[in-house]
């Protein structure tokens, strides 16, 4: 029965994967930057968005798509940023997979869009497998989950491009020791960059938007000089 | 394609689903009270798990299982207790499956043993579908976690038994508003056992492991019933 169920599995990780390269594809020509944001449940993902999405939409179209097993509050949430998003519902499953971001952002002009983020389902496993076309993964790691969180679940970790040290607030009450977290996170990941954010003071947040914001900046100056070269 | 995936998916599962049921059974006849512990990572399963072993520990053999995807920290941090515990690495796997906790018990002489913790991997999704042959099923839910996550995943919830609220000594830091949880916890699974519990200071621990030593006794004269009829 194992080879079967591998096999299987690896028709559906395929067929997704096939997805995320034609709308990576997509996203290149329209001049999308994409960001797959993913943690634990309850690690502030939609809070640290709101703001990131309120920052990047004060010169850019920033829009979000959001994946919860059920309940529609976090689009809601997020749209408090002035930036539109939609709720993905998964029902039962574990994970954003490409096929509901496709139909997610059906509609939406990507040629007017500058960013769009994806907050997944709060899961430090399952993720990791699912590209959805992103430039982009970033992990929220908050301090109530303790230091030894990277070398624990390092799936996921090992596939991020950027770790945000998230509820920083909350670091004294927890006791938690940023400097082992890091280094955690370093051995994880080595050469991932790193920041320490708090959504609630704000601490932070403004790092973390100049750094995507220089990301995106430099994907449309690519996308213009591939345009060019093709015009 | 859909249809084929199902099928696997439900194989896996009725596999599983046996397994477990012989599982049950044989822990019954051995009186062993088994409980399978569930949550997102670093909800402090560990943390209390160690607790309430060392208090059943007192008047119990008590032994623990723990699951992760790496390091062996989880198991060293259990054996604390005074009680034995043994690691299961589950590699990518994000939940426990029954044949990896028969293999973990090999060798346990089973009628020695009164109650066996199994530490769940980290993960409030994906647990859900697969039964241990545990007589309960409790879920940790960190304050740190937000209120709304009974409703946002009410997947695993719907299959536990008691509910215990965790970190509670942070609730004041993460302005979390324990009425509001309780009844959002009610609305998901209405009559569920709930605890408020902080492994920290201790607090609620004890009412914890009072009711989990009231099952265990219920199990014992329920085993020792069925003997007697048996004999």
């Amino acid at each position: 029965m194992k080879p079967r169920i591998l096999e299987v599995r690896t028709k559906i990780l395929k067929k997704n994967d096939e997805l995320a390269r034609a709308m990576r594809e997509r996203f290149a020509e329209a001049g999308v930057f994409v960001v797959n944001v993913v943690s634990s449940p309850g690690a502030g993902k939609t809070e640290l968005l709101t703001r990131l999405l309120a920052d990047l939409g004060r010169d850019h179209k920033a829009v979000a798509v959001v994946g919860d097993l059920a309940t529609e509050h976090d689009a809601d949430r997020l749209a408090q940023s002035g930036c539109e998003a939609r709720q993905i519902l998964t029902g039962t499953m574990c994970h954003l997979e490409a096929d509901m971001v496709e139909k997610a952002i059906e509609g939406w002009d990507l040629d007017a869009i500058d960013v769009l983020f994806i907050e997944n389902v709060g899961n430090l496993v399952c993720p990791q497998g699912f590209d959805l076309g992103e430039d982009l993964r970033l992990l929220l790691f908050p301090v109530t989950e303790g230091e030894d969180k990277p070398l624990k679940y390092p799936t996921l970790i090992n596939t991020c491009d950027a770790v945000a040290i998230s509820k920083t607030d909350l670091a004294v009450a927890a006791e938690f020791d940023i400097e082992t977290a890091r280094a955690n996170t370093e051995r994880a990941r080595p050469g991932v960059a790193m920041f320490e954010t708090s959504a609630k003071t704000g601490a932070g947040a403004d790092a973390l938007a100049g750094y995507l914001r220089e990301r995106v900046a430099a994907k449309r100056v690519a996308a213009i000089g591939e345009h060019e070269t093709v015009g």
